[in-house]
């Protein structure tokens, strides 16, 4: 069985995001059968391949609304939680946001997999829940967990419920704690806003905090790769993993390399301050021992990431700037 | 202001449970204006000293429905949040239960103490959060976090929220892991639950797990003046305080101590197994340096603490058995 997967159903809920879309496909290159659900409020049907009717299905729902994909859990093997607020600034603006897309939809979506009797769930948390930690890198068994955000607070509740499902119920729960992944198709994130600025106005590229922020990039395909290689392996009621990089780069790198990118010519403006945004936390790294020991780490740093990031999302802009 | 507490009004939810009904006591013998909000659904109005009208006001309400206590939260110092659900086996049976009076009822309560600028949050938090730790006794840092009930991750989930609050909204946040609370008042608990099974058949004790359970059990009184006592000189953005004694008792011990003060007749019956219900943890107890640290202890064992609670409900009573 090692290295490959069972061939019953997969749900992916976020599936048409940029790292939901990237784990359908993934699924689908296996031989697996997969149900995407998905708002449409992030995410972009043009993510996904088209729905042949067979192997690949696709539901239009919110998670918080479970009447609305119920179906699609049935006879599924397992479920793959990828749906959230992407957005932790305006989580911090708006509280419910996270509340009702972080806790409520996976407290809603947790007992639609029981009625249904689901047999796995495997959630993306994040290096939010960590707050600011004050070991660097930050290990799986790092505690007190103090988000900074309501993000990391909807992620933290999301983690707590899973693992009592895991313990109360006999669901097979995998949690995986995410650094800050970047790649194609994103809508949002560091790279994202520093082309968007600098296509409204390339003289001049505005940075939140002093630059000084630095933390782990890790590409999207071996976000993904990583999650696959500890759903095939481990096997503990709760496997908890972080997926990250063994290195930082910072916000002052970043901004640099996009404007060199952009022909060099913007003026870099940073705004100051020790963290970028209320709830950001400004020097994150998580320790990924854990699944390195299990068989897998990642083969390129955050440096090399961005780097990838850049010249794809330069190529992907080329005809439009 | 050491060992003194500020003037104005304090909110106590849960006010009229057996640790609230004490909490309030306690701050109005510190002369405090004291306002409950309580939904009556397990406490009862006749734990609490009359209301005069003018230091303690009774507020008939429940917390996951904040327009019928936001008046209360107005011009408040502080809200101490201890209102949940107190039945750990009902909140397996029924999900929701936990998850609404533990994660959404905390939510909307921050929300309306973020309305109404109430500087200060305290939060009865659980041992529960730790799940089965591997290191006993267990400190704050411990990690991960995986509790093995709803009741437990209702709790981690109210304290990621707190969190999120204290660093995005600058709430000042204060968070205390409850071991096991005895004392009078109770209205579940292992002591409750075996005086009851004794009333309806005096001949045997039918009694849960193996009896090899074992953890810390702490008398209400002390539960109180830990908190108060913390509450009055920690002064983090968040502070996190585990709250028991020093040792252990085990279910045996317990089970046998009350056959004992019944006159010896009864005939204990262990189900056997290693843990009572589903989602019981079998062995607890949590570190308490961190707050001896800050200057104080309990002055009560488990085992003390547990003589002391079956010689008070022996008491109560004897008039009624």
């Amino acid at each position: 069985m090692s290295g490959t997967s069972p061939a019953g159903p997969a749900v992916v809920t976020g599936g048409a995001g940029a790292i939901g879309s990237n784990l359908v496909r993934s699924l689908l290159a296996r031989g697996r059968e997969v149900r995407v659900i998905d708002d449409l409020s992030s995410g972009r049907r043009a993510h996904l391949p088209a729905a042949d009717g067979s192997r690949l299905t696709f539901v239009q729902a919110n998670v918080l609304e479970p009447s609305g994909y119920e179906s699609a859990l049935r006879g599924a093997h397992e479920v793959w939680h990828l749906a959230a607020n992407s957005d932790i600034q305006r989580g911090t603006a708006d509280p419910r946001i996270d509340f009702d897309n972080g806790a409520a939809a996976t407290f809603r979506l947790l007992e639609a997999c029981r009625r249904a009797d689901v047999p796995r769930f495997l959630f993306s948390s994040s290096s939010a829940v960590y707050g600011r930690a004050s070991v660097l890198p930050t290990p799986e068994s790092y505690g007190p967990l103090q988000p900074e955000s309501m993000y990391g607070a909807g992620k933290l509740a999301a983690e707590g419920l899973s693992a009592a499902y895991a313990h109360s119920y006999g669901l097979s729960v995998y949690l995986y704690r995410f650094a800050n992944i970047i790649g194609s198709g994103m809508t949002h994130g560091i790279l994202y806003d520093l082309f968007e600025k600098l296509k409204r106005d390339p003289t001049r590229l505005p940075v939140l905090g002093d630059g000084r922020q630095a933390k782990s990039y890790l590409r999207t395909e071996e976000c993904v790769a990583g999650m696959l290689f500890a759903a095939d392996r481990a096997r503990e009621p709760v496997n908890l993993f972080n997926l990250g990089t063994r290195d930082r780069t910072s916000v002052r790198e970043i901004a640099e390399k996009v404007v060199a990118a952009h022909g060099g010519g913007a003026r870099i403006e940073y705004a100051g301050g020790e963290r970028g945004w209320v709830g950001d936390v400004p020097q994150a790294q998580l320790a990924i021992d854990k699944i390195v020991a299990l068989g897998w780490s990642p083969s390129t740093s955050s440096g090399g990431a961005v780097d990838r990031t850049i010249a794809e999302m330069r190529a992907a802009r080329s005809g439009s700037t």
